[in-house]
């Protein structure tokens, strides 16, 4: 572990055990693998009776047609589909708690499905016509080395890709839907930014009340929920803010000229978008404290 | 001049003079001042017969009570107005030859007029319900000493700013509303990248007809304005692609799900968006080629 | 406070009060003023009997002539010059639990004071002919606008600055010279990185042993002090490795062609240059153990 | 090409062909392969009486058992050893313009010697205890996909690599030494900077005269050849004044102290270091103007 990651030496007693040889004493894993992979591994483990929280996209869409469509391949372990619970705390809390198998939401759809949730929920906006224009740090492309996110390719650069094919869509399309219980198809566009944390999404839907409407239901939805912050009208989120935390940040405008809503989120992708919702599902899952081990104040700058 | 950029020592017996005290030997005069004093010092070169590119925005707004509302100063110089021509070439260059004041169009609505004039100006799209989500490198901000441009408050971050009221938004409107003879209203974001130069605008638009057909009529277009370059179908611009270069690079993307064309263009906002397009102004209005001293390779990385 | 930095919210409930008016409850005061300033304000502080960490450099040097020298000011607080204590916990922690003035280290001298220490203390190096070449994030800078710490001054760019001049050379000299009782002059060059947080220095000085026998006598000077972590032979330090911990990381190479010991240091400016320094010292002032609030792992990326 | 570079696209007729199959028609041929490929190249096309021009390392070490000793691979290509003129046109411009293979410098060794050159030449400094800290941008590493060039390892980061053994180092002292004629030995770092382009050397020698006196040697030397700019004192170079530029600059500085010349010198590490000093070294070969193709002014910021 210290050749690979000198800083964190004083966790480098860590083990490290060939999953098939291990006698799995472990109560709950966490699965970091690739799509595919990971429904394997989880079927196995679950079979033993053990608690999963997969990373990967593998159980995160109920309907296997979906699922087979976007990532081209088949569903191994189609059985556990209907037991995954999707890994939302703000959403899922009491079904995590109950469940063996947690599917982790993907980075982006986090932080649109916390922006838009409340919105379609209390019907304050239409459901068609959404836009959601995001924006990820490079940490978002893994590390395995490839040209595409070699630093002098991402460095004061910024584009566009994946536009109306990011496999994240589905599982956004999914949840929206059942927020307002009405089918949901959206336009989802990513974009690159040259930074390493931090997701930015800026949402764009037709509004049906005014702003202050939906700034109330917002702050009541998230009230109880400390870890989403909805901010004072006239301020929004930076991404700066979240770095480093578990925390989400909502800010809320109004466009009369067009009639439009505007919601920005911005969480940090590894904390909130993958390694530290993990281990809040697995807290949840375990009975400890949600924010167990994710307490922490944002690097600023 | 040496002595605040060591760089361009070579240029350095540039002469700096008083406008008030120097006989104006000059022709033609580039105005880079605040809106309000550009309109006073542009009105008392005009009187004598000179010739203006104005990179303020004192003169991209036709209707005064417009520019008024936005800029919230009153217009001293409103008998120029409509002598003023917008200089953007590829839509203005006949225009442009034959006029005595330009007003150089802002960076953003030079990214974004550009990348929706010829959908709006040929009906393959319909002009509502447009949504522009644009970023901006910082060099957008100016070279004034503010907190907020510090560099330890923009490096590693990302945010929306001016959502819904940034000052740009009746100049886009006024030039795509002649585009396609109809009153277009946009939802024009903007956002601060964590870099120095380069605009990229995500745009969302209703499609009334097929990819192949817009790219088409781009392609026909764009095909003589040749600082305008239209990717091929599956390609997306990078805004290092155009850094330090006059060019406006376009990809064009359909989303069947939803019916949605986006347009993504970039540019560099300095070389296109400002100075550069002002300098481009000037050449066609004094008989030169329009790129004379633009000619440059994009610097990538 | 939720005004300048929104991210903080959750200790919003700060008091801020003016520190005539307000009867002085607290027992032990944090002072992060310029320098003229600070000397003031302690001075009222210890006449009233309460403990003081001070950030700036007014009580770093016990020659009061060399002060005046290198800052320019007049020192008006000297009669507490003797009872000031420097505040580097490695080498003075029994002092500082007795103090009640810490003198806070600069960033920079913490970073090249822990590099030498040892090798000087230890006669493992010549005294003459040290070179320090030291790299710092913009976050040394401060924070009040000026042109020359813009982003798009620093961003993409990097130089030498204050070469030969740099204010923390006497603080340096000054503890190197108690480390081995000889007089120390040291040639001390800064340069800005385009990052916010990390300071990186690179030392050359004459090696007298041998590599092997410098490590065994870093790793034992070190070896209690668990802050200060002498990397492996053959690994250098990466500023990311310490990004916002306490951490100070040692790598040691031998230049054999040149007789060259080189040492490799790495800290945050903030965390372990300043505020986290200041904080740690407070611990050990008040009995506290001295990491109390200083504990946590690298944010990497 | 324009697979590969779509922003050059207008130079994408550039032919491609098999070095092998193709009758070389071309009379001069720039080799940017790795070292000991490129010297059996050169061979062939020097056997053919073709002009090389080499961007490796394989000609720039006139005695073969040091290259063999650095670099481990057997020399296969010596009979072209003494032929091959070390390719830096301030110094060897006259040999350069009668040669038929040029060894084009490496980049570091770019930036060090036309810092140094003069002070050996005139005997300003001491030969021996030469430190030499340089400090490089991120292309230098290649576009080879490493996890240790990856944007997320890079970006927000600083360290120092090669430390005692970077493999430029016996080019820097065979080209001192001869401005010298005495064997020099320096001490050699190289850290990588999180930018694309740009080297920044900060050099440190005992100073044998005054500043004053090293200032007027330097523009002595440097006045006719106008790609270096020795700045004035108190000036010190920044890697963006020549980012895209063929230009060096050179700042100096002296530490009265500890009577050390700090010279530091600025160079664009591809521009200079590389690909525009073998274009530099090609027009000279032709009998062109040295700066054929190279004028350009610094893409700040």
């Amino acid at each position: 572990m210290q050749e690979v990651f000198p800083f964190v030496s004083k966790y480098a007693e860590l083990m490290i055990t060939d999953l098939e040889q291990s006698n799995l004493e472990a109560e709950l894993y966490f699965l970091a693998l690739p799509h595919g992979t990971a429904m394997q591994v989880a079927k196995k483990l679950l079979e033993q009776g053990k608690k999963v929280v997969d990373l990967s996209a593998d159980f995160r869409l109920q309907d296997v047609k979906v699922y087979e469509q976007w990532y081209q391949v088949k569903h191994l372990a189609q059985e556990y589909l209907d037991k995954a619970v999707y890994g939302l705390p703000e959403i899922y809390a009491e079904e995590i708690k109950k469940a063996s198998l947690i599917a982790n939401p993907g980075c982006y759809p986090t932080s649109v499905i916390l922006g838009l949730y409340p919105a379609l929920k209390y019907d304050l906006i239409e459901p068609e016509n959404l836009i959601i224009d995001s924006k990820s740090g490079t940490t978002g492309a893994g590390r395995s080395p490839k040209e595409a996110t070699l630093f002098c390719e991402v460095y004061d650069n910024f584009y566009a890709y994946n536009l109306a094919r990011h496999r994240h869509t589905p599982e956004i399309e999914q949840e929206l839907s059942k927020a307002c219980a009405k089918e949901v198809k959206v336009c989802f566009s990513t974009h690159l930014l040259p930074l390493n944390r931090g997701i930015l999404s800026t949402i764009y839907a037709d509004l049906k009340v005014d702003l202050q409407r939906v700034f109330e239901v917002y702050k009541d939805f998230y009230g109880s929920k400390k870890w989403v912050k909805v901010l004072p009208l006239g301020t929004l989120p930076q991404v700066r803010w979240v770095r480093g935390t578990f925390s989400c940040f909502i800010g809320l405008v109004e466009d009369k000229r067009t009639g439009k809503l505007i919601v920005v989120s911005a969480i940090d992708n590894l904390c909130r978008g993958a390694s530290g919702q993990a281990l809040a599902n697995a807290n949840l899952l375990c009975g400890y404290p949600l924010e167990m081990g994710l307490i922490s104040t944002a690097l600023v700058p």
